[in-house]
């Protein structure tokens, strides 16, 4: 439970910036190179390595080199664990506000009774 | 377009903290005083009401202050914005995987024709 919460922590820390989720969105569609990944992007390599850092660290990214080329491809499971964090509480929500709308139609029929 | 994207930088950045996290998921049950919120957590008060004030930021926590008992509410739709960022990843990366799929088989066929 605490590795799934350490895993949490590092998956929406690597998800809170626009050039990572930009990074990902690119990676779902198919894996593709360092070069490729960093030239929609003004800013320094060493800046840019920084980001991909962070999603390998998470377990967001894997990257491999052949000769002088590194090729990196999306590994969808923390983006799997993180919706699903979120899912459990819209689901929660959703079954809150079910039960509030139950309670205020059977509130409002013995209203009507009476 | 750039207002979605500094909301999901706080969104994600607001998620990334598991305390945080567990108060979100104690107000996806209903709403609860800052008091009875803090009780479970072993820390200062100032600091819990830092954190607070990070998911009240981004939007995630509505408080209110009645009298001297302050009640908080989540608000679902940064969490929504959240799950809906994801799930387009994971949905790209489902297609991308069918497309594989659809031209592995593809190519079984042919090589079993020849």
């Amino acid at each position: 439970m605490a590795n799934l919460q350490n895993r949490l922590d590092d998956t929406f820390h690597a998800l809170a910036d626009p050039t990572r989720r930009a990074v990902l969105a690119t990676l779902s569609q198919g894996p593709a190179t360092v070069s490729d990944l960093a030239q929609p992007f003004d800013m320094a390599l060493p800046t840019f390595l920084q980001h991909l850092k962070v999603l390998e660290q998470c377990g967001l990214v894997r990257s491999k080199k052949v000769g002088r080329v590194r090729t990196c491809q999306l590994r969808p499971k923390p983006l799997e664990d993180a919706e699903g964090w979120i899912g459990t509480q819209r689901t929660l929500w959703i079954k809150r506000l079910d039960q509030l709308d139950d309670y205020l139609k059977q509130l409002n029929a013995t209203e009507k009774r009476k």
